[in-house]
Formats: C-alpha cells, sequence, structure tokens
C-alpha cells in the first residue's frame, strides 16, 4: 500500500469509529491481564472473558509482551490467534490488535530464539552489517512469532557506565550509536519500508530522549542535561533514525531538567514532529503516563496525568495493568479537556501501522512467516557477532592465543553461567533463569574443554558475582596448571534490578583473582560483563585480558575460540574504561578535561586516563597504518574531500581490524571536543596485504550545536584529520 | 562618599586618563612580577625596576596574592608602601594600586592571622553569626596587613563532592550557602558598605557561576548545567549576595555547555549586569582570559581571547605573569575592536572601588588598621567556629564523651598534622607546609593529650595518608588502651593539586582503622576531611566518629573538647556523605530519585540512601520536638504564616541545636523536590529548657524556577513543612 492509500483507509475508518473506540486503540495492556491468573499465569493460558473484556469492553487497541517467561513459537500462535478471533471478530469495526514485543538482542520472549550479543557488543565489533544482520533475523523469528512490532533498538547513547541498561546501548559515541542502530532499523524494516513482508517488523526507537544521562546512575531517575548537550549527543540517533524510516518511538520514562519527557510538548511534539518530521506511532513506556502523577509528582491526578501525556504527543499509553487510561481519556474527550483532532491524530498512527504490517489482510501468524524461525544461519551470525565484539585489552608476552593441550583451570562466576553469557532479555526480563536457555550448557568451561583438545580443563567456581565462594580450590587448582582462565564479571540483570552502586567490580571477585595470581601462573581475565566494571586492582597481574561484553547464546564458543586463536579478536571498546571510579571521561572529552595543573604554569595533558581509552582493543597480528593523505588542503562549503590511509597487516595472522577516522577542530565558537569519531570501516587483511582505505568528509561530519542551542555548524578554520596514530589538518571554508 | 561623588570622581579621573592608563588599570599582575627573582623569590623584596615597569611603563591598576608563603604584616607594609609610592608618586594621575588576595578562611598569606574553619564547617554550624564573624575578622586582619580586596566568599554551592574546591563551599544546599555566603560578606563590608572603614575590605563573590559542579570532578574542568539548573541551584547566592552590596566579583575560570564563562556575554553582561543589577567590579580568575585560547579553544589566538573576554564583560583581567593582555587590549581598542565605553565602563568600576575603600585618600597600610591584627577574641572566635562545626556522626553505646584520665591511642596520620586541620590557603596556597604555621604542634594528639588530665595518651601514626606506614605498632598499642582514636581524612590540598580520583578514603587509611578494631577496644573515628570519603567498610567497627571538617586553628582544642565532653557537638552536615560512589545524591532530590522497583508493581522508596544524610547530627544530649504549627491552613497572596514547634532539652546537658524547616511541594509544574531547607535558627538550650521556635513563610520560600527556565514561581496548592520530624501542611493560594 502507499502512503496515500494506508491515509484513505485510515481516514475511512475513524470516520466509523466512536470515542470509546479510538481511545481503545490508544491504550496497550500487558498480556497478563488477559491470562488466566493474571501476573502469575506461568502457560499462556488465555482467560476468555479477561480478553473479551479488554477487547470488546475496552475496545483495546494493542498488547504487549508476556511478564514471566517466553512461550514456544506454538503457543504465541494459539494466543495471537485467540486475540485475533475476538478483534477481528466481535468488535464493531473488527479492528485487529497490534501486539509489541521486546526482542531486545534476539527475540526475547519465544523459547529457542537466536541471541545476539548484547548491542555494547555490536558496538564493539564496529560492524554496521552485523547489526543489520541480527536486526533482520530477529525480526524474522518475532514475525514467526506471530508478532509484528519490536520494542528495539535502543538508540541511547550510554555515556553514564552505571546505568543499568548501559549494556543495551551500542556505547558512548554517538556517530557509532547512529550508525548501528539505523543499520539495526533497516535490518528490521528493510529500505523499502515494506512491513507486509514477513520478514519485517515494525521498528521501535528507544527511548526517546536522554534516558541514558541519568545523573545518580540508577534506572529511571533524573537527568540534566542542557540542550546543546541533547542535540550535539543524544538527539542525532533519533533524527537519523527517523529519516531511516523507524514506524515507532517509544518514550523516555524520566524526566530531563525537571521536565517528564511524556509530559514534554516541546520534546515529543515540537523537536519530534515538527523538526525531526516523524509521522509514526508514539508509545509511552511501562506504566509511565500514570506515574506522572504517582512518581514524577507534575500531575495533581491520576486523569490530569492522561491529560498531559496526550496532549504533549503521546499515542499510545503503555497502561498496562488496567483500563484506568481508557476511562480518564474518554472523560477528557468528553469533557474537550483532550481535542477530538489530537485523538485522530494518535489513532490515525496507529492505524496506519496496522494497515502497513498487513495486520488488516491477515491479522494471524502466517506460515510464510513461520518458516523463518530458528535456520542454522542464524547461530552463524550470532557467533560472527559475538567473535567480531570480543576485545583483546592485554596480551603480555603474547600468552594469547593459549597453545591447546595443555592443563587449563577455568574458573570465576562466569565461567559456567549462561545468564551472564546473555544478560538482560534472554528468555526472561531478567535473562537470570537457566532454565528458560534452549541449552543451559553452553558456558564458557564447555567450550573451553571442547577447544583444548588433548589437554585437561579444570574447574572451580572460585566465587559468585557478588559473594566468596571456594577461592581456596580454585587457587589450589591453578598451583597445578598451565594456565589460569578467569571469567569475571556481572550476572544478568535488566532496567532497576540492575542498579549498582559502585562501578567497582564486587570484591569477591577480585579477591579471587588477586589470590590467583598467587599461584605463579598465567592468568587469563575473560570480562564478561555489560558496564566497564573497575578493575584497576587486578588488572596488572593478568598476562592476558579479553572483554566479552554480553555476547549471546555464541559467546561461550566465541570466548574459547579467541582464547586459543581460532578466531583473531577485532572488537574496539564502544566505551571509555574507566580506571578509578571517580574519574569518568569519554573519550570526546574537551581540551580543557585533559588538562592538569600542579602548580601554576605547570600544566600537563593527561586528564583523561582510562584503564582503556575508547577504540582501543589489540589483535593477534600487527596493524600498520601510513600515508594518510587528504584529498586537498582545503574542504570548501558544500564539497567533500577525500581521506586515504594504507593499513597493512605486518604480522603473520589474517586478522580484521576496525579502521576509525577521527576529527580535532583546532578553535570552534563552542569550545571544540579533543576529538570526535566521524568514521569508520572495518576490513579484513591477509598476511602481508594492505589496503587504502578511504572516507569522504563534507561539512556535515564537522558540525557542532552552536551558541543557539540548537543549530548544526560548521566553521572555518582548521582541522586535524587522525586515522591509526596518523593525523593531517584541513581547512574548512565557508 | 557618597555614590554620587565616587561616580563625578570617577568620571573626572577617566576624563584625564590615556587608553594606556585605562588599559593598565584594567590589568592585574601577581607580586611575583615584581619582586626580585620573581617567581622564585622567598622573602617578599621588591625589585624596583621590575615595579617600575609593571606600574610606570604597564600602567598596571592592580596587584595580588603572595604566591610561594605568608608574610609578616610588616613585610607586608613594606611591600604595599613601596608599591602606593611608585603608583601615587611617579605615574600621571597618581591613581594608586588596588590590591586584592585570596583570604579564604582568614588571611591564608600573613603570618600569625587567624584560620577559621574552612567553609565547609562553617555550613555544619548551621550559625549565621559566626560566618558573618568570621568575615568581619577577616576584613580586619586582611585591612590590617594593608590589603583592602579580598577574593571570598566562595558562593559556589558544593554538589559534587569529588570537587576539590568542595571544601570551600558551605555545602549542597543553595539556602545553606546563601545565607552563609551574605553573612560574609556583611561580615567583611558591614551594611552600610563603608569601605573606608579600617575594619572593612571589599569583598568578592566567586566563582561566578557554575565552578562547582564539573562533571568529571576535577579542577576547572567543563560543567554540564541546564539553565534551569543554574537559576534554582547557582544563581541564588549571587543574587542575593549583589542585593547584600558585595562590591566585586570573579568568574569561573571553566565552561558551562561548551561556553567558557570568561567569554559569555549572556552570564557576564545580560544577567549579571541587567537582571541582578550588579554594579561594581568583575575580575577574572588566574590567566583565565588568555586560556579561552590556550586551554578552551574558542580564540585563534591569545588576542582574539582579550576582545572575547572584555567585551563580555571582564572588567579586569588576572593576567597575571605578563602584560600580553595590555598590549592585545590597547591595540584593539585602538581599532575599534573593543570600545572606548567598554574600557571606561570597565575602568569606572576599578576607580570606582579605589575611590570607596579610600585610597585616594591614604594609599598606605593604616595604623589603625594594624591593631586590629591578632586579637584574643580571634582565637575564641575561631575555636567557637570549630566547635559548632564538629558533627557527630555516630556514637554507640554513649562511647563518647570519653571519660577522662584513662588510657588512651591516638593514631592516624591527621593526629599529628596541623596541615590537614588547616587545608588549603593556609600560609601557603597548598596550606601544606607546617613551617609556615604560627605553632606547628597545635594539632589533635597534643589537645587530646592536655584535656586527658590523669591519664595516658599514646601515639602512633598507624598510616600515612596515602600509604601504609606503622599499622603494626599502632595496633599493638591499641591492645594496651581503653580507647582507641582515630584521626584519618585528608591533608591539604587546593585546587587542582587537590584533584582525587574516587572518593574512597585512601586503602591504607582503611586498613589501618579495620586493623585496629581486630585490637578489640573501643574505637573512635576522628574525621579531618574536607570531602565526604567513603568508609561504609570500616564504619561498622566504630563506636563512635565525629566530623571535624577542616577545622582550622583551634580545630585541635575542639576536637578534644568535643570528645571529652567539654562541648556539646552541634554540628549538622551541610551535604549527604556518601556511602557508595557510585551512589551520590543530594539531599534535595526528586521523588523520582528515592523510588526503587525491582519488579512490576513492586516499588520502594529507598532510593536516598546516603552513609549520613544532609543536615544529620547527634548530641551529647536530647531535643524533642513537638507541637508543630502553621498559623493559617492556607498563605494567600504575597501574605506569610507563622510556622511554630517546640524544641525540647530531653536531656541532662546544655547544648545548641540547629532548627531546620524543610518544605516538600506536593506536585508541581516543574518535578518538585523531595525537601527542601527553607529556614534555619540555631538555638541554645539548658537541660529541660524548651524554646518555641518562630518562623516566617511566604510566597519566595516556595518558588522554584518555572517551565521558562527563568522565573521563580510559585504555585498553588499543598504543602508540606517539616520540622524535626513534625509535619504539617498548608495550601498556597494566589
Amino acid at each position: 500500500m502507499t502512503d496515500a492509500e494506508v491515509d484513505a483507509k485510515v481516514r475511512e475508518l475513524l470516520g466509523k469509529m466512536s470515542i470509546e473506540e479510538k481511545v481503545g486503540q490508544m491504550t496497550q495492556i500487558n498480556l497478563n491481564v488477559v491470562l488466566k491468573g493474571g501476573y502469575n499465569n506461568m502457560d499462556g493460558t488465555i482467560d476468555p472473558e479477561a480478553l473479551r473484556k479488554a477487547l470488546v469492553d475496552y475496545k483495546v487497541g494493542s498488547l504487549l509482551n508476556a511478564i514471566n517467561h517466553a512461550y514456544s513459537v506454538e503457543k504465541w500462535h494459539q494466543i495471537i490467534t485467540a486475540i485475533q478471533d475476538v478483534a477481528t471478530k466481535q468488535t464493531p469495526n473488527k479492528i485487529p490488535v497490534l501486539y509489541g514485543i521486546d526482542a531486545i538482542h534476539g527475540v526475547t520472549f519465544t523459547s529457542n530464539s537466536t541471541l545476539f550479543p548484547q548491542n555494547i557488543g555490536i558496538g564493539a565489533t564496529r560492524n554496521v552489517e552485523l547489526s543489520r544482520l541480527a536486526g533482520e533475523i530477529t525480526a524474522k523469528e518475532t514475525r514467526a512469532s506471530g508478532i509484528r512490532w519490536n520494542f528495539a533498538p535502543v538508540l541511547d547513547v550510554g555515556r553514564q557506565p552505571l546505568w543499568p541498561r548501559f549494556p543495551e546501548t551500542y556505547g558512548e559515541d554517538v556517530y557509532l550509536v547512529t550508525q548501528l542502530g539505523v543499520a539495526s532499523i533497516i535490518g528490521m524494516e528493510g529500505t523499502d519500508k515494506n512491513l507486509n513482508r514477513v520478514d519485517r517488523v515494525a521498528s521501535c526507537m528507544k527511548h526517546y530522549i536522554g534516558y541514558s544521562l541519568p545523573l545518580s546512575g540508577k534506572d529511571r531517575t533524573p537527568s540534566y542535561i542542557p540542550e546543546r548537550v541533547l542535540r550535539e549527543y543524544f538527539l542525532p540517533p533519533f533524527t537519523a533514525a527517523v529519516k531511516a524510516g523507524s514506524s515507532t518511538i517509544m518514550i523516555n520514562s524520566s524526566e530531563i531538567n525537571g521536565v517528564p519527557v511524556h509530559a514534554s510538548k516541546y520534546l515529543l511534539t515540537d523537536v519530534l514532529r515538527g523538526e525531526l518530521g516523524f509521522k509514526g506511532l508514539a508509545v509511552s513506556d511501562w506504566e509511565d503516563v500514570i506515574r506522572l502523577h504517582t512518581k514524577h509528582k507534575i500531575a495533581q491526578t491520576p486523569k490530569e496525568a492522561v491529560k498531559l501525556a496526550v496532549n504533549a504527543g503521546i499515542d499510545m499509553s503503555m497502561v498496562p495493568h488496567d483500563y484506568s487510561f481508557f476511562e480518564y481519556l474518554v472523560e477528557l474527550v468528553k469533557e474537550g479537556a483532550v481535542s477530538q483532532a489530537r485523538i485522530d491524530e494518535a489513532v490515525g498512527r496507529i492505524l496506519a501501522l496496522k494497515f502497513r504490517t498487513g495486520l488488516f489482510i491477515n491479522a494471524y501468524p502466517e506460515k510464510d512467516a513461520t518458516k523463518n524461525f530458528g535456520l542454522a544461519e542464524y547461530k552463524t551470525a550470532a557467533l560472527e557477532a559475538a567473535r567480531e565484539s570480543i576485545t583483546l585489552l592485554k596480551n603480555n608476552d603474547n600468552i594469547l592465543p593459549l597453545a591447546k593441550g595443555k592443563k587449563v583451570l577455568v574458573t570465576g562466576p562466569a565461567a559456567k553461567s549462561i545468564t551472564a553469557l546473555n544478560g538482560s532479555w534472554s528468555y526472561t526480563w531478567q535473562g537470570n533463569e537457566a532454565k528458560y536457555y534452549p541449552d543451559t550448557t553452553a558456558y564458557i568451561f564447555n567450550a573451553i574443554k571442547a577447544k583444548n583438545t588433548g589437554g585437561t580443563t579444570l574447574y572451580a567456581k572460585g566465587s559468585e558475582f557478588d559473594k566468596e565462594a571456594d577461592a581456596k580450590k580454585a587457587v589450589e587448582l591453578a598451583k597445578s596448571v598451565d594456565y589460569v582462565v578467569v571469567c569475571i564479571g556481572e550476572d544478568a540483570y535488566a532496567e532497576s534490578p540492575g542498579v549498582i552502586d559502585e562501578l567497582d567490580l564486587p570484591e569477591a571477585q577480585q579477591k579471587l583473582v588477586a589470590s590467583l595470581y598467587e599461584a605463579g601462573k598465567p592468568v587469563v581475565i575473560v570480562l564478561v560483563e555489560g558496564r566497564p566494571r573497575i578493575i584497576r586492582k587486578i588488572e596488572g597481574g593478568a598476562k592476558g585480558i579479553i572483554n566479552a561484553y554480553i555476547p549471546g547464546s555464541q559467546g561461550h564458543n566465541a570466548i574459547a575460540e579467541v582464547l586459543f586463536g581460532d578466531v583473531n579478536p577485532s572488537g574496539k571498546l564502544p566505551f571509555s574504561y574507566p580506571r578509578f571510579s571517580g574519574d569518568i571521561i569519554p573519550y570526546d572529552h574537551k581540551y580543557s578535561d585533559r588538562v592538569t595543573e600542579l602548580a601554576p604554569g605547570q600544566m600537563g595533558e593527561n586528564g583523561y586516563k582510562p584503564q582503556w581509552p575508547f577504540g582501543y582493543g589489540l589483535s593477534y597480528t600487527k596493524f600498520e597504518y601510513s600515508n594518510l593523505k587528504v584529498s586537498s588542503p582545503t574542504l570548501k562549503g558544500n564539497g567533500s574531500i577525500k581521506v586515504t590511509v594504507d593499513v597493512k597487516n605486518a604480522g603473520s595472522k589474517a586478522g580484521k581490524e576496525a579502521v576509525e577516522l577521527y576529527t580535532r577542530d583546532h578553535f570552534a565558537s563552542i569550545t571544540p571536543s579533543w576529538e570526535r569519531l566521524r568514521k569508520f570501516k572495518k576490513i579484513s587483511l591477509a598476511p602481508g596485504q594492505t589496503q587504502t582505505v578511504e572516507f569522504e568528509l563534507n561539512k556535515s561530519d564537522l558540525a557542532f550545536v552552536g551558541m543557539d542551542d540548537k543549530t548544526f555548524i560548521t566553521e572555518p578554520g582548521a582541522f586535524d584529520v587522525i586515522i591509526g596514530g596518523q593525523k593531517a589538518s584541513f581547512n574548512y571554508e565557508d
């Protein structure tokens, strides 16, 4: 259907609908409301009376998620079928239900789905195509489950590492987040935006906007973001995603500068619609309309909360437990406190998406879609993503790769943890119940053991994630082996339950590692963590360190492959890995952040001193950069210049390398960043091979938000371009 | 002189001055530029040729400070006399030099001056009169040294505890900072603003604005402060101080949202002059004009930096090493890039202050002023301030006060540290050279020993501040005593050298305390620190804990008096003392900061969980609050209501109590704070005595910065008033 055809259909349908039907369309409830036993339901059995009440009495237009655990594809088909049966047969206008789900790094709530690395790992791959592919496979398995709307990708920029949803971000850099986020959207919606196809789902840009910078680091707590910063570091992924055609958007649960985003007409209407030109559906996050009253305290009553949110620009409320939103909104419309036009606008967007996703043609699970579930190639894709994410942070004396056939102790709380490898949104919300995973033994120890042919692979837990366990046994075993591989980090968590009060790695794990050093054998640390937990005190003793992030269903295999050299690691840190809890400085800091001053006139430049910087990552081979060239000393107006650099694999192993182009603005009316990532490209080089990598730069690549707090501008002047330690300069002229 | 008379004099003088003379007036250099040997000079000997060059060739109008150490009053008189001799005899218009100095908690750079607690301790006293008195005494001793301009008080609100100038703030609450800051200004300038008096100096509001919230916690690094936050939490102390008549203002060295404040016409002219109506002199901070080029990178050249700063509203540049500012500015004026009017405005403000401080009548050190140096009563005032600042944080089993005549071990790095007790700006910039202190043995151990009559007082260092020392010996001694008093915290630091990378107390000190516990004797911790260093891991084992902050020259005595019960402690924390490095939440957080959410529907309210909350502080007696009453259930329009509460000393010791009134806005258009301190009063009660404390509230006490990011508004609705655990409610009506 063309947009015009959709518009016509929507207008026609709107003309037939009552106020109640319209408001029902704007109401989204959680699946459990229509299940037998409600929130205690574990088997997905529909309560027909509750379902009738929801769809017929309250005319609900959308449902979401499964709270307790994943269902089989078949169970999903039963559920969706039961729902659409009522929606399309027992309601006056037979409007199908739009089902939405959190399929965050793969299809969370369908058993046996393919789980990819969390986005923070995708950020480390610097591989746009892998992000697209993960989006595509997730779309296929979601649609195969009978669902056509995915609440992904997360476009929040991860600049607060305490935040428990940091692992769901692509990292601290706005350009990286933009590129990988847009790729994921294209993976889900294609470039033609034909959502009627059985391999597509509507994507959802989230969480608009400023969610990822809570001052205290806690989930859903206040952000304080100056307008210029909001537009420089947080808005661009949404701008690009709207342009790429993402169909829906979900709103930040929290507040910016004292204004809850769910009540911000400025952000939801003036900026999102007026400036970004977004035409799609804006859905609230979980219970966030009523929370304008209960939590943010800006609405004197729950009804006032509904009025504020809808008038600000919320099209659909993820209520999700009851029908209060429906009742208040019907009253408000009848009282004239919310206009019919606002309602028609919101409902029009919802209906348009229902038309576009083909629900009016066939609201039921599609056979052709089902064929796309669980293909063997998905596993390969998940494995490849995990492989490319793993980041080699330390390799003293080339301890890595390990020789096979030796005696290895695998220890630490992540060594036998399937949940740590997969993290949040893995068959349950928290991802922390191993029993729902398809293979509960897909963990690091087993993968290492399988790979260590002819050798001995020992195990001791050594420590829990948060408290001491049998470190003694681990140390005892360590004395007898050739290598110790200690797997540490974080167990699975999502949202508020993942709140932490300090970034330091829990002491029990630090103690384990410190005591392993006493055994005198070479120790390799495998970090399995979504946030950069501080390990300053134990870093020094390790011979090798790899960061696996939260690598997903094939993470165990990828880790073993990297440890034994079957895969050459190519991940690069998507964040600055802090050395100290009180020293969190992003790579794109200002020059004054670098300045240290011990006495008058004694200035230094070592203010940025993370454990490892953004973009850091070693390889088993050696890449040499040379011959950086800029096609012209001057970039003029709307023209462009080419930047080329030769990258040589000067080592003896094939390897992949993320080539990153940074720029540095010498002077600007707003204090310029020390450097900014402007382009990146992942390449593959055989030993001895050299490739000339080319980038194009234009004025928009050098732009920043100017003094008016709004407009991206590019000022004439000198710029450096920096790639792989090479530096060249050019001038921009108006 | 009246303002009109000053104006007339200024106009007359301006009419006679060349461009060079005017620009010279705007130039401030450091004393060392005119000393023999320059920055290496240690004895304050003037280099006559350098002085002539400064005052005659470059027509410099102001000098400041002494870099290396304090001088005697007599030496200062020699220096000032030599300077004024040249200024008033060898220059065409005989304009005296305005000498400015950092007399931060007493007269830093004069030997034997009286040092008060750092402002953070003054914040704990909740005693406005003590702040005024400290200001008054500082003014007297400054003027006695021949100097009439003090770069104090600090009006920055301390909301970033990592910041090395946090101790120079009055704490995290804007109302507290405002009250104590204004009192200090009145102490220095009086209420009649007659700066010709020999007991007065011009004060300097600093650092305008936003200096105290560096994102990374480092000194002079970028702040990111939304406009509403700037006006709600950082601007009010300056607004009130301008109203109170402070004569000068110093500018924040750093940037807010990418705009260095030294180049912000908006902040320096539109807000400061236009909105606040400030008429006085705006001086840059150290080298900050040129740093617009060298550090902030917004000026392409040093000359451009001068143009930006002067046109933005800087009246005087603390250059301070050379004459580049003079030379560039003369060129800029001649080129028309800086207007004559701007120059006349700036110079007019400088000259006005010179007239107002009586320099044109007598530029030399005044005999009558000298009499005001070092009076015995100043020591009493410093002692009283230290006493009232000390905050009792823990007192299990009433371990405190200690019985005299017992065997006590005094240990820890602060036990014999005069520098830790006085901190920054104590006879040197860093305050860390004991040899310049008048009494190098005025430390805690000696005071305890003197107080512990009939007992035995042992000492072992136990630990350095930053590295382990003889903990073993301390633990050995601990086994033999009745009490262990361990004095831990921070040694002296100022500005950038005080940068830390984590808030946790250094490990060596934590280890010392932990091992002292093993001796099995009751341990009392004395915290000597300007920042709340995290002590979660060692807090549990202590029987008693007092926080002495940085108590100044009489701190050792005050600590001993409190420990042995000669003084009943009455300090209250002026900040939230964090429990975890990743959990920094101010007391006036939003309700959503309190919300914890472990599963859907499972909401808690324990998000604010500091080690000790803002306002916390125990006493050796017991204060009971009752009978909280509001004079009317409704506060109408511009009226007021009275709030009364009965406070009873229900214990057996006389004591002081800071009675604090907080309000809570139930709902507001900008998410309201959980609570806000609106009034406080320090009272003194004999055992058994009850006092009814009365406060008045009006609409401005309930105001907040509204949606326009600018205007303070009070919205109709319900408010709670909370005093000492009592709660009452009232409504505000327009």
